[in-house]
């Protein structure tokens, strides 16, 4: 058990304090590339505490460049908790009072877990761009490890969206008998051909920028130019025509009504951009981006089965509920009913739910209320048919 | 007169050729940005012949990379035609055996016109990034004067696409007097934020690129990789999710069925994007991309009206046939709607038609035969309209 919860001196409220596990793969981990990964740490926290019967676990996949971090904080000073904090804690949507929540870095990522900045054991320097490219299977795989290290035998629910999404529909596929329930958010069952062009063009931009150096750039010297612009164009697609406008509109940066005329930004959206763009920087990698995004290029679940995702979904024994959001248009709501209609060919137990929503893709981390609810009774109902 | 028909000595048919132009403005262009354009040259090409009377002139306006090159070809020889010759020639939707077709290069491209890579008088070195910040009101306020220079006082017709039909929309209201009717194509009355967005990120990709130095590359070495990032985003927005799926899916572009594990292009997609990005880069200055996008994010007409469309049309004419399409997101239909909703307050004859079709913004190049019936009737009906 990771969490305890502890009086701030500053402030009366209580801060629930989550703390970053390491957990070393005892045998290198073969790749869906043919190469084979060596040494590999698994980045991971957990909430609340296991039950005697281990029936409580509740597995979180975080998207693209998220990180274990799912809820709480470090530190009592912490001024953010983890990515998911209004959705996972005591007494909140996933009640960590009740489940035993856990969540791993990826690995490719680089928050933690073994990625391209990790040392090449082969060769004692980086991998930089030498890393394998790795798979959304991959990254299950190597979880489902950390997974049998804490002893759970069968998972009460894997959850999460977008990039977690692919995972969570990974694990249904890739171990069928290791869970009750999952719960894919805003993803699909491929990644769309529309999808892998903006990857293509934000990796075109990276390796513009004359300090990637083939990904052999060192600390002091990112590749910032390029990897904010590809974050910058990523954000665009998080976002929905409707919450662009209703958030900044034609509003120009400096309140005024006049133009500058010239090619600094202007408008306020530009200079949103450019600040999200600024700050990913200070979080993320370069070639971890590359990495990333890669394996959401090559995630296609009926990649083996001619297309056909019913065929794919065989062997799935989980109870579904899949939720998309309407106005997403990165993961629109036809995906999420491409893969509702294969489970219901197959006869699986699955409930589907589009959350009207302006807010696009993004509405996964913000429409916390409606699809909290949904995801606290789904839980609820599931903990009660959960059997060995 | 510039066009005739030819035979080619090689095929038995019969070739259309047009002839590129240039006009200098005799005096300096007053600019919106407050500066002012000295030696401005317009290349322009006219197809058919301006009757007696100069009630025959339809002046085609074109979209953000376009040139003066609308129809025909330079020389027999030439193996590639104007960039809407499917719609415009002898015998073609819009006839140019019965109307004198005109196009121009804006001001700040770089197919003749002057724009970032002309000499700037004043230091006898181009102008690069020195160059004045234009809009699209500066655009349309040069072409007016070639259109005086040409002795036309009432244009037949304005018809243009994307920021063709911005310049469209332009000539309404800056010169409402002078033309019979107007077609603005897959367009809007302002840049929406989401795509003032896309051009932020794209002019970020150039500034990555090192080749760029602010402006002041060479010929020799000009910035490639950023420019091509740049159009290849673009080229995303172009198409629709629809188009992009039934055209690559996610078909390998080696025909295999595995994956190449690495980031070189693997999907037919990426393929034909680094194509289209490399083929961009061959024929547009990347100078010049800076400033007609800029063009485009400035372009507002509800801009002085506190957002007022019906009150900006105020003073408008013409007659309107708007034309959007169903897939386009990047124009999408309710901004059409908007200009006619807007128009249709203030009770100007205004026809409107969203063609259904799955092609996204690029519709407007290829639907030729939809759009052309209806232009084609459109402009037969105003013909007879037409009244000084």
């Amino acid at each position: 058990m990771e969490c305890l919860k502890i009086e701030t001196q500053t402030v009366n409220e209580p801060v629930f304090i989550t703390t970053p596990q390491d957990f070393r793969l005892p045998e290198p981990l073969q790749l869906d590339c043919g190469r084979i990964l060596k040494d590999v740490n698994i980045r991971y926290e957990t909430a609340g505490t296991l039950n005697a019967d281990k029936s409580n676990a509740v597995l979180v996949n975080h998207a693209l460049t998220g990180d274990a971090h799912v809820c709480g904080r470090h530190t009592p000073e912490d001024k953010k908790p983890g990515w998911w904090d209004e959705m996972i804690g005591p007494g909140k949507m996933v009640d960590t009072n009740k489940y035993f929540v856990i969540c791993s870095n990826v690995i490719g990522g680089c928050s933690g877990s073994t990625g391209p900045q990790s040392i090449d054991p082969d060769t004692g320097k980086p991998y930089n761009m030498s890393f394998p490219v790795i798979t959304v299977a991959d990254m299950v795989r190597a979880q489902k490890q950390l997974i049998d290290h804490l002893g759970i035998e069968k998972l009460l629910a894997v959850l999460g969206g977008s990039m977690g999404g692919m995972q969570v529909l990974q694990w249904a596929v890739s171990y069928p008998e290791m869970m009750q329930a999952v719960i894919p958010i805003a993803t699909a069952c491929q990644y769309s051909p529309q999808n892998i062009a903006f990857d293509w063009v934000a990796r075109e931009a990276i390796k513009a920028d004359p300090n990637w150096k083939g990904g052999e750039y060192d600390a002091e010297n990112v590749p910032a130019r390029g990897l904010a612009a590809a974050r910058m164009l990523a954000h665009i697609t998080y976002l929905s025509e409707e919450s662009i406008s209703r958030k900044f509109g034609r509003s120009l940066q400096d309140k005024s009504d006049n133009y500058d005329y010239d090619f600094d930004f202007d408008f306020a959206v530009e200079s949103y951009l450019q600040y999200q763009g600024r700050r990913f920087v200070e979080r993320f990698d370069a070639n971890s981006y590359f990495y990333i995004t890669r394996s959401t290029d090559y995630f296609d679940l009926t990649a083996n089965t001619g297309g056909d995702l019913a065929k794919a979904f065989e062997k799935v024994k989980a109870a579904f509920l899949v939720v998309s959001f309407s106005s997403d248009w990165l993961f629109p709501t036809s995906q999420s009913r491409r893969i509702v209609d294969a489970l219901l060919t197959n006869g699986n137990e699955v409930s589907f739910c589009e959350i009207k929503s302006g807010y696009g893709h993004d509405a996964f981390l913000l429409e916390v209320d409606t699809l909290g609810r949904m995801v606290r009774d789904f839980l609820h109902y599931q903990q009660e048919a959960y059997s060995r």
